[in-house]
């Protein structure tokens, strides 16, 4: 399947841009390895490589069948930075990406992008809108700056930037980190904002086998929310909080947390009926901080949980029956943030149709909403110390929450999140830039409608 | 001593600027100790901070009297984040600074700065110009690059920019590591850039008890160099190189090497006749990588050499005499670019009389020249392993220099200084900007020269 605005440029099927990506990808890792190592400066988050592909192939590519096309690479040195910061062996990166075919993912959303993954299950390849790729090499250098503050991160992990030109006509593409591994059964999915306004699955969504869910779905299917033990709960605000942070100073909103549940015990069950079925027990992710419990908490290389043997760094957790689970998330769509002028009439819409839950509002607000969603509905701290069941992993079997825990949690929960409103406020009031009086004006407006 | 284009604003003596500053550096340090940890954001570069000093007093700021003064603070977060990377707690650099008073400096130099060094040695204190001030405030994006890749540098530690606004005029200062200890003799001191084109001590300059000399009486004075052991003159010429790429990246050019030289064997004898003299054994430096030799090799906390006990942060060499050295070094007066428009004219004149031993020259070229100069004439490998000499600790005297190293070395140094080239000519040429073949034809034409 190819969404219409791609078609033109490669005719015959999916498979010629993923040739070509290919091919690109394997010349540029190759001559950037011949380049000594220095320094990322700051000049090289703009610079563009460009190489031609003529089919009949030159003294630097090989021929090929996939049509004349460039293949551009974008701010290279700094990529190759980052993919070092994530352990990242060039080696390894073309040979996930380039030596194995990419599988299509069918989910292509409602962006109308093309998903691939490697076959490795490492990499996710996604075509991103022009504008969207600008944006991305503008956010570059405040993405270094956080990346050496704050390894530990629910932000997209972007690998590589490129563009295919063919026919005149550009697909841009980022590679960046798999958060579902494909090894894993997901029994929930959830594509979540913190907003409420039209956020339900639609019809067609829910007729998928593993339909993506949205905020008003979760509200109504797990109301007791997720419960964490109390140090991965802690871990996983604190790095919402500040990865919010980065979206908000970069002005970006709409972004989403991509929740993916596997049901360990649900699928301990399914395996005895199944015979062998695909647990948790799926190929370990050898990037860096690449995972969900990386991405908050564990040291890298130590993330197997005695109590799941999981290798998979899904995030412990449980539901409100007490069965455990294994969270995958990351926050997601961080580069749309142009689409707000075309959805301001939407946000206008919305603002009349249920104030405050709309989900189209300036960043700050955006910001505070969606952790407090994540912190206060979606994840709950487990007031239960869990290390006790450590020892009991014979037993398969749902563990009986302890009565009243869930009041308790709501407070614990929301007390810690005024607790984070200050370090945003504070953001606010030292923004010298014009608009931040703009920002709060309609935040409460927002807020009091 | 105060400078004329300095003296009209604080009328009295240079006490009520010091006064000033240490009333702004306390009340900024405290305000920002109560503000909330969290990441760098790229907009916290370009952050000033300002506060109002009245002489009577007010809810925030003390009464005082050195007349009305507002006292402003360049990117707070920023500088906070800097000094912690530093190991500089925020306690120490407020007591360092403001609890005791500051030691004015009497070689105020060319530029007609001020200097003020802390009571404890350990910070300098220098009046910039207001195109130097904003030409650091656009350094630092690049700034934060490097030091999170690269903390051993020689280039200046900047801890804190600030000015003091009295009467409508401006004094800026900045706040940075102090590379010659106090406590330490500087038998000699250099500052070396690479040109010979005017490049001696002036007749005034050689009445001063220790004058800074320049390239050319380097070059009469000790034609065989400075010769360190093998693993810290690659570690050197390692550090020049990579912060020559910075430097270039950002066009600066016309920065000295400021080289200090204490020979301990003089120091020994100058003791046994002075009785207590000042030796080498002065006050360990605090801050993390600010010492010349942690700049660019040793372990922080593990410079202590067997050889001369030293504790101050030299970097052991030996002339060509034997006698054993402590060199201490920085890289200086990076700022100062926005003087090359004055400076063409000067620069043609130059141009006509010597050739390619011009001092300003394009980036690229001044940056090659100015490593070749360090890595092949000023610094010399040393052939021979000077570890056994560890043992005869007690024999002071001069060690005879093996005959025929001298020659060996050279060829040594220049091959290792060719290496260097690719590196930076690989960033012209990745360089995307316009004027990078300008660079090329301009310094192709002065080495032709």
């Amino acid at each position: 399947f190819i969404p219409d605005h791609i078609f033109p440029f490669f005719q015959t099927t999916s498979s010629a841009l993923k040739g070509a990506i290919q091919l690109g990808i394997t010349h540029t890792i190759g001559s950037l390895s011949q380049k000594p190592e220095r320094d990322v400066l700051l000049q090289d988050f703009e610079v563009v490589e460009s190489i031609f592909f003529p089919c009949e192939g030159s003294n630097l590519t090989p021929a090929h069948h996939y049509g004349d096309f460039r293949f551009k690479t974008y701010a290279p040195m700094a990529f190759r930075y980052f993919r070092e910061m994530f352990g990242i062996r060039p080696d390894d990166y073309m040979y996930s990406l380039c030596n194995e075919s990419l599988i299509e993912l069918s989910n292509s959303g409602a962006s109308g992008s093309l998903f691939y993954v490697s076959r490795d299950d490492e990499y996710i390849i996604k075509t991103v809108q022009h504008k969207e790729a600008e944006f991305l090499q503008k956010l570059l250098p405040g993405y270094f700056m956080n990346l050496n503050q704050n390894k530990r991160t629910l932000l997209p992990k972007f690998y590589g930037l490129y563009c295919v030109q063919s026919a005149g006509k550009n697909i841009r593409i980022a590679v960046m980190n798999n958060l579902l591994p494909s090894a894993v059964r997901m029994h929930l999915k959830y594509d979540l904002k913190g907003s409420t306004y039209k956020r339900r699955a639609s019809a067609k969504e829910r007729e998928k086998a593993v339909p993506t869910y949205k905020d008003l779905d979760f509200i109504q299917d797990m109301p007791e929310g997720l419960s964490l033990d109390a140090d991965k709960y802690n871990a996983l605000c604190k790095t919402l909080q500040r990865d919010c942070l980065l979206l908000q100073s970069f002005k970006i909103m709409d972004y989403s947390l991509l929740v993916g549940i596997h049901n360990v015990d649900q699928a301990c069950q399914e395996q005895a009926n199944e015979e062998a079925g695909a647990g948790a027990k799926g190929q370990v992710q050898k990037a860096l901080y690449s995972t969900a419990i990386e991405a908050i908490q564990a040291e890298v290389g130590h993330m197997g949980s005695m109590e799941t043997e999981d290798r998979t760094g899904g995030i412990p957790a449980r539901n409100s029956k007490g069965e455990r689970l294994l969270v995958y998330i990351g926050i997601i769509d961080i580069l749309q943030s142009y689409r707000l002028a075309k959805k301001l009439e939407h946000s206008w819409k919305a603002l009349v149709h249920d104030g405050d839950t709309v989900s189209v509002h300036r960043p700050g607000f955006y910001a505070e909403r969606f952790q407090k969603f994540m912190c206060n509905t979606v994840f709950r701290k487990n007031a239960l110390k869990t290390s006790p069941s450590k020892k009991r992993r014979a037993g398969a079997g749902p563990v009986k929450r302890a009565a009243g825990s869930g009041p308790s949690l709501m407070t614990q929960a929301s007390s810690s999140s005024t607790a984070q409103s200050p370090l945003l406020q504070h953001q606010a009031s030292s923004d010298t830039r014009e608009d931040s009086e703009a920002d709060k004006s309609e935040d409460e407006r927002a807020q009091k409608l």
